[in-house]
């Protein structure tokens, strides 16, 4: 008669999340192309995707699907013909989405296509010109100190032509059609935080709760940042209004506080549950007001759907100096901050499955808990446990007008702790679900 | 057509409260039994009370009206045959509703029926065990540590059989059937802070409304604490619904600041009314929120219930280390603060008799109060005094939706001086009530 | 299709405005008489104002309309006949509306007919008595201090008759009935911040708007304190629904910073509209919520009115120690600092003009802003500028429920700002109003 209880596993760990994403890390993605479909059969290998295929040129809403590009090979020669970038060695050093290039350039012309980061001398930055067709290299500065030659020899072996978008879908069917969405960008070519975190958070969510009974059932998407979730929007009106609430899931892997990105409404179930949850089990976290920027919370909040999707996170972007450069890489995340991380979506799971409103069966005075062996025989001088005064608390709020949320926020008490109280009274006959 | 003023009394005095506390200090008390008759005794012959017997096994909503108890003598004698502790000393002794025994003990065995206060070694606690049948000593930890004899003769000569539950009730008809409840509890034995200075207060408050008009009733109810207000409650449903709102009057004999429990609706206009009130008499004082637990609010503000009864005290339970044990003496409660105690008890009152709503005969501008008496002549330079501005926001705010005490949180003006402008106003017609 | 704007204007100097004030300094105002005649035709060399003329003796509401007075000279001999206090030198030196006398007074006589500053000896305070007949001089403490003659002559030639009020007003026609008002007090002599600084800032902002086209239709009272609203307000009941908003326009000429006194209703658009402008403009400013006391925002905020009507102003009255002294003068107040006052009146029109609701005519997920120039085209790593980020707010708040005013207090981002995004977003046919 319970909600199931999502708040304990003992089948993940974070070792195992570290794993997918040391396996996705090299792959080089972007908004298109085989390092998506690569990146989406590895997370096929744990649970059944179905992976998505949208023809560049479709029309979604106000945008168009791109081109698609692939590359196979980038480097920069020197006069002396030796390689000194070469996309082998990280694929951040080609800007993302560059058009196809062999020639020589003079050393000007080069340095209008490159990239650095002055502030950080060692690091390689990650840009992309997806809408804007041009070409570049993203180097470190300490390396753009030393090109001194006059020529150089650009090769860039893309191709950006007709093909396809490509996402993947994970739908677990709960017993109602009301569902729950999690939502990760899987665009990013070796990040690891942003967001080899998020799809691996997201790959061992979906593997647990496809073996659970859930009342809600459950979407995931896998996919590239803004044009994805707009093309599946586009393509999948009809099932919105189903969307109850969700999360972005981004940069879940790092080592800083939680951080939640309230949705456009601002104060829909999901905020409450999450930020119930970080109030209950955090000694500190942030929370940020929505605003219309960030990742695809920015579409499932635009105002024709205004959707209750919120994110939550470590440290969100820009916020830590690594982010979009080659310092998000496999040392910057670790797998204890995974499963942390992993551990607050399922107490938002377990919250949402929970969240029942229960009528007290005696709500005329409080009902004798002694005589059912729910409280302390020896009145007065000691203070009750904390279990008691929930249980007083359900009682007294259990007047249908309050749900469990309600009652663990006004009562200052844990969801968790809510929930057990109530179901111990719910098993004593003293509640009956609304 | 004003209501009467309660905020100025001349004929009690703190010493006649005092004394009440004084008399009942010796009598052993409990939820049932002689104790509590006899408390009322006294009580009535101050005022006109009404005692109510209840039988037991009587069913009061989920719980049943228990056994009476009653105790005539108990102690403790050491292997020399020498009475160590005597309930005649002091009635706190005897862990209350404690079943009767007389038999040899040893020291290990008389050990598990005692109660003491490690950390208050001179003090002894006062423990209860309504609902549980047992028996037990409490004494002082330095006491407890002379225990050394081998075997111990205890005698409790109780009684626990079929009798009543014992409670007093005073009503004040008003002009309306709408009613004001206050209510304290008279179970526990010789303990003056918790709860005979609210006893006293009560029966002299009921004293002083007895002689007055007032536009509510004015219900008291000396109740034994948790089954008695079940039993109230039981008893009274018709009534219930007349109730307007009510204070439970705990702990108002000690040192230390106001406080004010809010009722679980938390912005009535009891609440309203004492808050305004601490906050226009008091340099600081306390404000909680409701929670399930403390005294008989538990049982008004049940979710069946919902009554907007909170507590206006000065040091809550627990609160203060005397708390439930024997420094909770004479010497614990002074004249003095009773009588500050009851001073807010009556502005209440002339709050809730006063809080009428009045419509501004001269809503377009403002009236010319110079012409009625009712303003400086030479404008500008100096201040206005304070009334003048008071007379300018009652005119200001008497637009039908504003009570008197919603003009005084809004002006930041206390009721009384608030409701001495309207009833200026009033007179010189400038205001109806609506 | 857009408002106008009214954020940035050239024609306005500060020096100008500070001509006006010099020019009606040396005139004795008061509520009634040739003062307030002199000054508004000063006004109306500027403006085309109405003068009207209200006879001594009409019923406004509760109040009447007083006789009119009016003075030639004022002066106080001592023994030896020489003038020591002169009207001529300051028309402070007379208790306003002082009646007719001509006669020795003993030492002690005098002195009860005198005002002084003892805490500012330098300075001579200024005093009136409208509806109390009575006559009186005021001085410097320091003057006070020397009398020690036993008689003096005083001679205050004034007129107390049967005459009218007078007061003027602006009209300025827009394209709706709907009004905003803005109103100046014309009462006091020689005193510069309160209130030769409001009919300044008045005078030129009705000059600047005359020349403009508007929605809202705007008013200008330039009328005697109290009494002067009191008797518009009377006289114009039909007009006064279609009075949307307005501010109290004084003490705008000193070097504090800025202060807004809301409306009674306290969260009008007015009162939104100008929080919001100090709060993007200005490092500090001072909010005060309504008081039934100040200014002729006590008529406009009566209940039988309760008009949205605030105070714009900077240094509120009493809170300089210069005011209703004879310190309030020319030095007091300053060219740049009645420029300042202008450029926020005019930030308030201009938010009103252009506050309208917008509809995202593409809902559904943001608009690709790339192909409308309206986005920078290298995603990630720097921070967008304000102005995207504002498009962004713009766009997702569009949804018919947010104004501009909304979007820029939900965005946090100034008026103007959120103005101009809506115009590019509304030129790109992205918005239309609503």
């Amino acid at each position: 008669m319970h909600g199931s209880d999502f708040s304990q596993h003992s089948e993940i760990s974070g070792n195992e999340m570290y794993r997918l994403i040391e396996k996705l890390y090299p792959i080089c993605r972007s908004i298109t192309g085989n390092g998506v479909r690569d990146s989406l059969k590895a997370i096929g290998e744990l649970i059944p995707i179905d992976t998505h295929e949208v023809k560049s040129g479709t029309k979604v809403f106000d945008w168009t699907v791109p081109k698609e590009w692939n590359i196979k090979d980038a480097y920069i020669k020197n006069g002396a013909g030796e390689k000194i970038i070469d996309f082998k060695d990280n694929n951040l050093h080609v800007l993302n989405y560059s058009i196809p290039i062999s020639k020589k350039v003079s050393n000007e012309e080069l340095k209008k296509h490159l990239f650095t980061l002055p502030e950080h001398p060692d690091w390689i930055p990650y840009r992309t010109s997806y809408y804007n067709e041009n070409w570049g290299f993203c180097m470190s500065h300490n390396q753009y100190a030393t090109l001194t030659d006059s020529e150089y020899q650009v090769v860039i072996d893309s191709e950006l032509k007709d093909g396809h978008l490509t996402y993947g879908e994970f739908y677990k069917k709960g017993d109602l059609e009301d569902e729950i969405l999690f939502s990760c960008h899987i665009c990013h070519p070796s990040l690891c935080n942003d967001n080899l975190s998020g799809i691996a958070l997201a790959t061992y969510l979906a593997k647990f709760l496809s073996n659970q009974t859930t009342h809600y059932s459950y979407r995931f998407l896998f996919i590239p940042g803004t044009i994805g979730s707009i093309t599946w929007l586009n393509l999948n009106e009809p099932k919105i209004k189903h969307i109850k609430g969700g999360l972005v899931i981004v940069c879940v892997g790092d080592d800083g506080q939680f951080t939640y990105k309230k949705s456009r409404q601002g104060n829909s179930e999901i905020d409450r549950v999450v930020l119930n949850i970080l109030e209950n089990t955090e000694s500190s976290h942030k929370v940020i007001d929505f605003y219309p920027y960030g990742y695809d919370e920015r579409q499932y909040c635009s105002p024709g759907f205004n959707l209750h999707v919120g994110s939550l996170s470590r440290t969100t972007h820009g916020e830590y100096p690594e982010y979009h450069t080659s310092a998000d890489n496999l040392s910057f995340v670790k797998p204890q901050n995974l499963l942390e991380s992993l551990n607050k979506y399922l107490l938002v799971v377990d919250a949402l499955e929970n969240n029942f409103s229960y009528l007290n069966m005696n709500p005329k005075c409080e009902p004798q808990l002694g005589k059912r062996g729910l409280y302390g025989n020896i009145g007065a001088g000691d203070k009750q446990p904390v279990d008691t005064m929930t249980l007083l608390w359900v009682l007294n709020l259990s007047d249908g007008e309050n749900s469990l949320l309600d009652i663990s926020e006004r009562a200052g008490v844990s969801f968790d702790e809510v929930k057990r109280a109530a179901h111990a009274l719910h098993d004593s006959g003293l509640l009956e679900r609304k």
